[in-house]
């Protein structure tokens, strides 16, 4: 089998520490290009840059050349990656590794998914993985975990326009109890705003929240990983409600 | 019944003829509150603001106060007006009338479609409508189907996280065919990116791109607006795809 051809990127920015384990991981059984944001671009969903040009400058990470840095989203990145960096079409797109979780109904708000997201709509194999916690620097694990899950990937393939969104819980490796298949919770942010006064006297809003979890079931993706499992599920992107499909066409909505 | 409170934004800007439109349709049945962008913010996905402060200024149209302009994205806008502005739960989120289509693939892009998707999660009936033209400047007809259907919803509500995304032809009012119910396409669209060099001698990139139409069927979103329809799909938001589970349950995936 030839050398896998992997684009990687995330949304930390092209120098978080979460990208670097990713390229480390991956380039022990594939040729890895690092295509990323310059700045961080969290909680950006799938924000494509149309109203602005977008540049690309080469960035070295540890005294080597590292990767390709974009002024744009993870979006545009793994567009521009493959159409004006590589010039083909990757084996397999990987997004992360993302301080924080990606799960539940936050993954709509997800940078690193959405990367992910942009690859399987191009026909493209591809995965997001995070670390659930904001603070953690100890990304060694959850690269052993998107190592072997590329692997499988790329021997098993996937179902179209299907990725799989993976976080891994933030504890010692002999605290893990399992990898899990689950589904996507339904937990989410009471959100607040904090209004506050600035230095001129004018109001401004910060937004604040708490995350609310909305499930019971174990096989969710917020309690997997609060149960110390890897989650590992399967996202699609057609958002059709079909069980109303049949009510709806009942309202008589002719004009 | 007492009136309803309906809020209302965009993602084309609080200036924009759509939401002018959608504006006058709606204060016929209910208390409409205008809680839009300052400046347009389209293609920003699911995009929220994290790292910025965000501030609100009142805007007047045609000589009287209009509504709220937000220095943030269209799901700034549901989660602040909401908390900030209303200081109550709305009986329902009606976002665009938007300037171009939001359909098939490209719905994850739609900033318009994303506010009603951050209503629909706070537990609030929403749609959003868009007229398929990038120039058109006659709303009156789509500003008709909004009503009537926000009138339909107030009536009988919605599912679940469940919002309706509605697309109306930009062709005269005698032509439309019919009011149809419809699922999200997967055409999107084949893209390119414009290489360039500015007055500087940097090489800069701009995204271009042909929509694909990659359905047959006439219920699909896509054709049935091709075919001079109004198109309404329930979109929702749990992404998981459980025809895959049962198969990844089997990939052995253990470290």
């Amino acid at each position: 089998m030839k050398t896998p051809s992997i684009l990687i990127t995330n949304d930390d920015g092209i120098y978080a520490p979460g990208i670097l384990q990713l390229f480390k991981s991956l380039k022990m059984i594939g040729s890895v290009t690092v295509v990323a944001p310059l700045i961080e671009k969290s909680a950006v969903g799938h924000a494509i840059t149309i109203s602005d040009p977008l540049r690309v400058i080469e960035v070295e990470r540890d005294g080597n050349f590292f990767g390709y840095a974009v002024n744009g989203t993870p979006a545009d990145c793994i567009k521009l990656g493959i159409q004006c960096i590589l010039n083909h079409k990757p084996d397999i797109v990987i997004s992360g590794i993302n301080l924080g979780p990606n799960t539940a109904t936050n993954i709509i708000y997800s940078g690193t998914v959405s990367a992910a997201a942009e690859a399987v709509i191009m026909g493209i194999p591809a995965m997001a993985v995070s670390l659930t916690s904001f603070t953690s620097k100890d990304f060694a694990y959850a690269g052993k975990i998107a190592l072997q899950l590329t692997r499988k990937i790329l021997k098993n393939g996937l179902p179209e326009e299907t990725l799989l969104n993976v976080n891994v819980p933030a504890v010692p490796e002999n605290e893990i109890k399992d990898v899990i298949i689950t589904r996507q919770g339904k937990g989410r942010y009471q959100e607040a705003f904090d209004k506050r006064t600035d230095p001129n006297n004018r109001t401004y809003y910060w937004l604040t929240g708490k995350k609310m979890l909305l499930d019971k079931d174990p096989d969710v993706d917020d309690l997997a990983v609060m149960n110390k499992n890897v989650s590992i599920t399967p996202i699609h992107y057609d958002l059709t409600n079909y069980d109303f499909l049949e009510e709806l066409n009942k309202w008589n909505l002719k004009p």
